[in-house]
This record gives C-alpha cells, sequence and structure tokens, in this order.
C-alpha cells in the first residue's frame, strides 16, 4: 500500500475553514519549520511520499469573485510548491516528494533544469505531478489563452517529449568522465543537442543538467477524463483519482487496466492511488465525535469556492436543495461529473471536511479495514491521505492506523534504498517500454544514434 | 564592508580548469552537502551573502561550438541556482542568498511567487540579481528572439513593475488577520488586483503570495553600459561591477554616484562591490608558489571559451597576439570593452585564474591592505569573493583575512539580527524613496488607493 501525504504549500488544503481549528497549524506553511517538522513526522511513519498539489491562480468562480476563497483562506495565499521540498529533504533520508507544475505555467527548457537540480540535491526523490492547468485565472494572469481541454493535452504531449528527449537523451550515462589527467570534464561528442522542433515548442540544444540520479522524475498524474486517461496511460507511473463513491473508483481503475492493454507498457509500473481523509481515535464514539466537532469548524462558504472553482459553475446561482447537474464547459469534465445529482447543501457539507474524496472515520482497526476494502475492491495501489487538521491528522494515522497496516504486512515497516522509483519499481530509470526511453533525436541534425 | 561569496550551481566558476587541481572539490556541486558545508564555512566567516550567478545557456562562440566549454566544464554542466538556497538557508541562521534569474526566462507572475516564497521560508535572507541575458544559445532554446540590448532593459523596467506591484502592492500588511473567531483569513477588500497592462505582460489579478519578510528582495544587479548604469540607479540596491583595472572601477563608481543624483534615492541604500580572487597563503613567497600552482592548473582554452560567449567574438578567429579590439555586436559591450587592448594570449592567461576580475596574491596582511586599498581608492562598498579552488579558497580567506580585517573594523565580528534588508540598510523594507515604492495600481480598474 503506498502512502503519500496530500499537501499543498498554504494553510488548509482539503479541508476549507478546518484553519480555525485550535489544533490546526496550517497557517504556519509560511516558515521552513513546519515542513520541516512535517517531514520528520511523515519519515517516522515509512510514508512514500509527500504529494504537493498547486494552482496558480484563486478560484474566483463562486459569486463570480475571489472573495470567499480569500476570505476563508481556501488555497489562498498560496506559495510555490517546490521550494519546500529542499526543506524536507535536508531533514529526512527517505521520503519522496511529488511537485506539481503545470505544462503551460514555463518553458519546459528551464523547468528540466529545475527538475534535474532537485533530482540530483535530493539523490533522486523527486516526482513531477503534471497538470494541465484549469483555473481561468492562472492563464489570464499568464498572458495565455485558456487552451481548450483536449488541445491542452496535445501541448502536455509535446511538452513531455521535450522533457524526455532533455532527460533522457541529451546527455549519455558515461559523458560525463571528469577525467583529471587528461583534462576532460565531459565528453563533448556524447551530449546532444535535441533539435527540437514541434508545433508548440523549438528547442535545439542541449540539457544544461548532467544526468541526475532518475533522469526523469517518477511521473505523477490526476486526470481521469478520457483524454486525461490517455495521457497517463502514455506517461504516468502514478495516477492520483478521486471519488467519494467506491464503485467509481473501481470503475476508474478498470478503465486504466483497459487502456493499458493497448500499450507496451507492464501494468506494475503503472500505479493508482486515491484521496482519503481518515478521521481516527482509540474508539469509535470518540473518532465519530472529532469528525461532528471538525464539521463545526468547516466553511460551507469555502467549500462552494473551491466546487465552483473545479467545477467552472457557479455555486451561488443555484439553490441550497438543488441538484448540480452537468453541463458542458472549460472545467474539467470528470470533475462536475463527480458531484453529478448531489445537491449543493450536501457538496458544501461533504467537501467541507476531506474536499475532493471520502472521509472515512473510526477507531484504528476500522480505518485499517476500511483502506485495505478500499484497495481490494478498487485494485487500487494506496492512498493520499489528506489531513483535516495538521500535523495532528498525520500523527494520529501513524500512531494509531500505520503499526496496524505494518503488522499485517500492508505497508512498509522499512525504506528500501534508493531513488524513488528504485523504491517503487526496483529500477533508477524508466522502463525500456515508456516511451520517454523511445523518443528520438532527429538525426538529420543531430549527432545522435 | 561588504563580503559576498561568488558562486554558481556548476563546477570551477570563475577559474576554468581548476576543477582538476586536487584540492577542489567543485565537482561535488550537484551534492546537497556540499552547499550546506559551504554555507556553513560562510557563516562561520561571517560573509554578508552568497552571491549566485546563472547563465541559461552554454558558451558556444569559441570556435563557433559548445564543444570547448563542455569540455573543460566551463559552467556546463549548470543546475539551476535557486534550490541551493533551501539547503544553505537550513544550514545557517544568518547567511543571505542572491539568485541570479533573468527576466526574459520567465513569467513575472510566477517568479514574483517564487521569490516570495523563498523570502518566506529564510525568513527575509533573499537577493534577485536582476540580469538581462546574454547568452543567445539560452534565448534560442527558450524560444525567444535575442532582443536586442537596449530593449531588453524596457523589458526589465516593465518587469521590475509587475513585480513591484503583486510585492508591494497587492496585498496591504494587515490583509491577512487569520482571525478564528470571525473566521476570516484574509481580508478581501485588502488584497489588490493589479490591473497591469504593459507592451509585455498583461496581468490583470493579485499576487498569490501573502507580503514576505522583505516583500520585494534585495535587489542586486550587474550591468555598467549606460542603459545598465540607468537600469542599476532606478532598481539596484547592490551593483556589481567589476575589472581588473582599480582606475575603470573607480570611474565606474563615480558614474554610479553622478547618476544617482539625479534620481530621489538616498546614495546609502546603494551599494557597490566588485570581483576579487585573493589567493592568500601565510607567507608571500608561499601565496606566489600558489598562483603559480594554480596557473598550471588553468585551462587557456576554458578562458577563450568564457571571453568569447562573455565578449560575443570569437577569440579562436584571432592570432594569439592580435590585440582584441571593440566591435559592435550583441554581446555585453562593457564587457568587451574591458578586454579592449589586451592580446588573447593575455586574456587567455589572466582569465584563467580568477575569470572577469583582478587576482590578488599575497599574505594575510597583504591581502588585507589590499581589499582596504581597493576599498578606499575606488569608493566600492565591498566584495564579490571569487574562489580558485572550493571550498579551500574561502576557507583560506576566512582563516587568515577575515581576522585581520575584524580587528581592523573593516567587517563584522557577529550578524545583527533581523532580515538581509534590514541588516544592510536598518529596514527591512525599500525606502520610500525607491520608485517600488511609487508604482500604481491603476485606479480605473483597481480597488486601490
Amino acid at each position: 500500500m503506498i502512502l503519500n501525504a496530500f499537501e499543498m504549500n498554504c494553510s488548509g488544503h482539503q479541508s476549507p475553514g478546518l484553519w480555525t481549528h485550535p489544533d490546526d497549524q496550517s497557517v504556519d506553511y509560511k516558515k521552513a519549520s513546519y515542513w520541516r517538522e512535517l517531514a520528520v513526522l511523515l519519515e517516522k511513519g515509512k510514508f512514500d511520499a509527500v504529494f504537493i498539489a498547486d494552482v496558480l491562480g484563486i478560484y474566483d468562480v463562486y459569486e463570480g469573485s475571489r472573495d470567499a476563497a480569500i476570505r476563508n483562506g481556501v488555497q489562498v495565499p498560496l506559495n510555490d510548491p517546490s521550494y519546500i521540498v529542499p526543506i524536507m529533504s535536508e531533514a529526512t533520508d527517505h521520503l519522496s516528494f511529488g511537485i506539481t507544475a503545470s505544462v503551460t505555467y514555463e518553458h519546459p527548457y528551464s523547468f528540466a533544469r529545475r527538475m534535474s537540480t532537485l533530482d540530483h540535491l535530493t539523490d533522486g526523490r523527486i516526482a513531477w505531478n503534471v497538470v494541465t492547468s484549469y483555473l481561468k485565472s492562472a492563464s489570464v494572469n499568464l498572458g495565455l489563452q485558456q487552451i481548450p481541454h483536449d488541445e491542452r493535452y496535445d501541448l502536455a504531449d509535446e511538452y513531455m517529449d521535450v522533457c524526455y528527449k532533455l532527460w533522457e537523451k541529451s546527455w549519455e550515462e558515461d559523458a560525463v568522465i571528469q577525467d583529471k589527467t587528461r583534462r576532460i570534464f565531459t565528453e563533448p561528442e556524447k551530449v546532444h543537442d535535441i533539435h527540437h522542433k514541434g508545433k508548440y515548442f523549438s528547442i535545439p540544444g542541449a540539457h544544461l543538467a548532467e544526468p541526475s540520479p532518475q533522469r526523469t522524475p517518477v511521473i505523477f498524474q490526476a486526470g481521469a477524463s478520457t483524454r486525461g486517461r490517455k495521457f497517463a496511460v502514455d506517461h504516468a507511473e502514478l495516477v492520483f483519482i478521486s471519488s467519494t463513491s467506491i464503485h467509481k473508483i473501481k470503475e476508474t481503475v478498470q478503465l486504466f487496466k483497459e487502456d493499458l492493454k493497448h500499450t507496451n507498457r507492464e501494468a506494475d509500473n503503472f500505479k493508482i492511488i486515491s484521496m482519503v481523509t481518515p478521521i481516527v481515535a482509540e474508539t469509535t464514539a470518540e473518532a465519530e465525535e472529532k469528525f461532528e466537532e471538525y464539521t463545526k469548524y468547516a466553511s460551507k462558504e469555502g467549500a462552494l469556492s473551491l466546487v465552483s472553482g473545479w467545477t467552472g459553475i457557479d455555486m451561488a446561482q443555484l439553490k441550497a436543495d438543488e441538484k448540480i447537474s452537468y453541463i458542458e464547459n472549460d472545467a474539467i469534465r470528470s470533475t462536475l461529473k463527480a458531484f453529478e445529482h448531489y445537491t449543493v447543501k450536501e457538496t458544501a457539507s461533504f467537501v467541507g471536511v476531506g474536499g475532493f474524496g471520502p472521509v472515512i472515520v473510526g477507531n484504528p482497526t476500522e480505518i485499517a479495514d476500511a483502506l485495505e476494502a478500499w484497495m481490494d475492491e478498487t485494485g487500487i495501489d494506496g492512498f493520499n491521505i489528506a489531513y483535516t487538521v495538521t500535523p495532528g491528522s498525520f500523527k494520529d494515522f501513524i500512531d494509531f492506523v500505520v503499526p496496524i497496516l505494518q503488522a499485517r504486512g500492508r505497508v512498509q515497516t522499512a525504506y528500501k534504498e534508493g531513488t524513488f522509483r528504485k523504491k517503487l519499481t526496483g529500477s533508477n530509470y524508466l522502463p525500456h517500454s515508456h516511451q520517454a526511453k523511445r523518443v528520438q533525436i532527429s538525426k538529420a541534425e543531430g549527432m545522435f544514434g
């Protein structure tokens, strides 16, 4: 069972309003100490990785304004996700880090160097959560037209191609020899210009960074639309899905497995995790009491601000007991689909604690049982564990639930050695069946091959 | 006397070929431990900051190829400059960090959030070295036309304006109140959309990050052309100049002081430092021996690869004893001016050890005397100390020279408390005379004012 902590460089990530709870320390997200201490805690709990979400905009669909998001601290203010990684890696030896970055935010040439740099500095503990961006407020501020959903994936495919060329094909394994006698740092003929000329990008040169421990970071992806699934089976090593319905999760896993059959990839290099917010206490009654208490601190306005942003539909325009129905718009279709048939009131209530995923409430054994049942019934490989209060939710999970899952042989009792990919798959590098290994540098102009 | 360590996230920064010296450990630049240990050393030596240079391309003018640069490890491979900062900040309490980033590499909206994030995580120990980019290889790979020299500064001016609006005017000081009783994280009416609409950028929205300890990072700049000086007096708090000629340094300082008079800025909020590579040992003879030894390890080919990149002139096309003469091209004019009248051979020799700045060789007292003389004769405020071998050069300087400068009251014996700007100027924020404080958010559409 893969265990990731689901985080974001802001306060109250998936539980809008819970920053008001006396136990929550997420208002300290700005400080290095917050991330340092969280990383130490998660490594003690043998978590695999921290999955760091990001958006580059403010939720501004609800009431046609960003005021509700700002007032309730709903993922705003929001800092850059990547600089907390060296803070956490310095405090740990094994914990890995999945950084969300959109293909519409930065040029792949400089982005690829950022990832290589982090992979070097962390000894290969880096994953990249590839997103194609859904917030209109982000693309407006970046001077981009909001690119239609399917075309975003075309751009993403080319972006991946460029990155693969830079990471996998530009520097040969033995290019850097640092031969002090012959005074050769790198053999120039083993560094290859990538000669990329595509629809969106033109990059003639070579990568600036030498090969890092994993070359390509572990590829995460979250997107369950038809086009998103195609992108995932082409690229992702770990896919993140979410639904409050176990049947929906099972169905999505089946769709992925079906899609995978049409590729050359081995199924065991493709993991699926889903989101869950566990609320655990020593007894069932105490856990339920805790849940009730959290509910009181949740912000319905904050929840509807999130849902409006996710779905592109202004929930303030609907009546509280009106059912949300599907309409075509620019937002992520699969997200809107997830809320279909719920009333606005129900939505506000369940998103208030646990965001866009299920909440499980119980004593340690009940939580462990529930996670096992979700895994076994759906075929997923693990979870993104979201918090209600931090670090309290993670501490409870580690103190109460992890030992049970360890005793049952479901989660690791010790870390394997090596890079994140080595821990996940046994190898530092992507397998040859992955398309990163198949990208070609143009032979016409290039020196490769 | 301000003391910065002049570094870059690569091997052999300003002494091409010296990576082959047995004492040099700069080939370990990829590892977190290299930066962690360097930071601890520099803080022990009471250095003010680490000035981290960067280019986003490979030197490819020499022989019309990047082979010489790659073979000799001349600033390639080269990692991102910003991720070593959290590594170093985690290991220190007071050392500050100047990060080089070009206004042509990334959109200001996402860049501004990066800087705010780092300023938060380091408790205000961040400076930004603003560059306008000179390497053609960088702009080609980013899909940019190489923008003419003076126009780059126009773009840079607008880029600064956008950043100032985001950092200084978007979030009021008391916008974030985190009032748990009233359940208000941030007061929406105190967060302002910047409504920026310029020639190069259009950014309607608000900054994503809440105000960081310094808001605007301390602004560094390096550029001594007429247009560069204009940019510097408009924006910079610390200017970095370099010349092997004390007269040239003095002349440049005078030009800056003259320019400053035509602004509203106070002269003491504008510091100038120059580069120097000290080679020190217990006795003069030992220091000279050391210098001779370093010279043997220097790479003339590497040096000419650097100079060709800096000046835009392929030194391989000139004869060894031919004097370099000034011709108009796209490179930095003032850089080429600096090499005018030297022969190619002389240039290769002096750039081989100490790069684009003077080397001073002597016993501890001689080095301290020389630094004092440079300061007093030129009017500069301090130095960017470059290394020949690392961390050895910094260690020697800290063991031998710093105690003398401390005894003479020239450098600090203890750090002041607070942010980098507080240490430099007594205040966390830019003074009201700085134009960052004068940028206006459009009142027509905006809510500010």
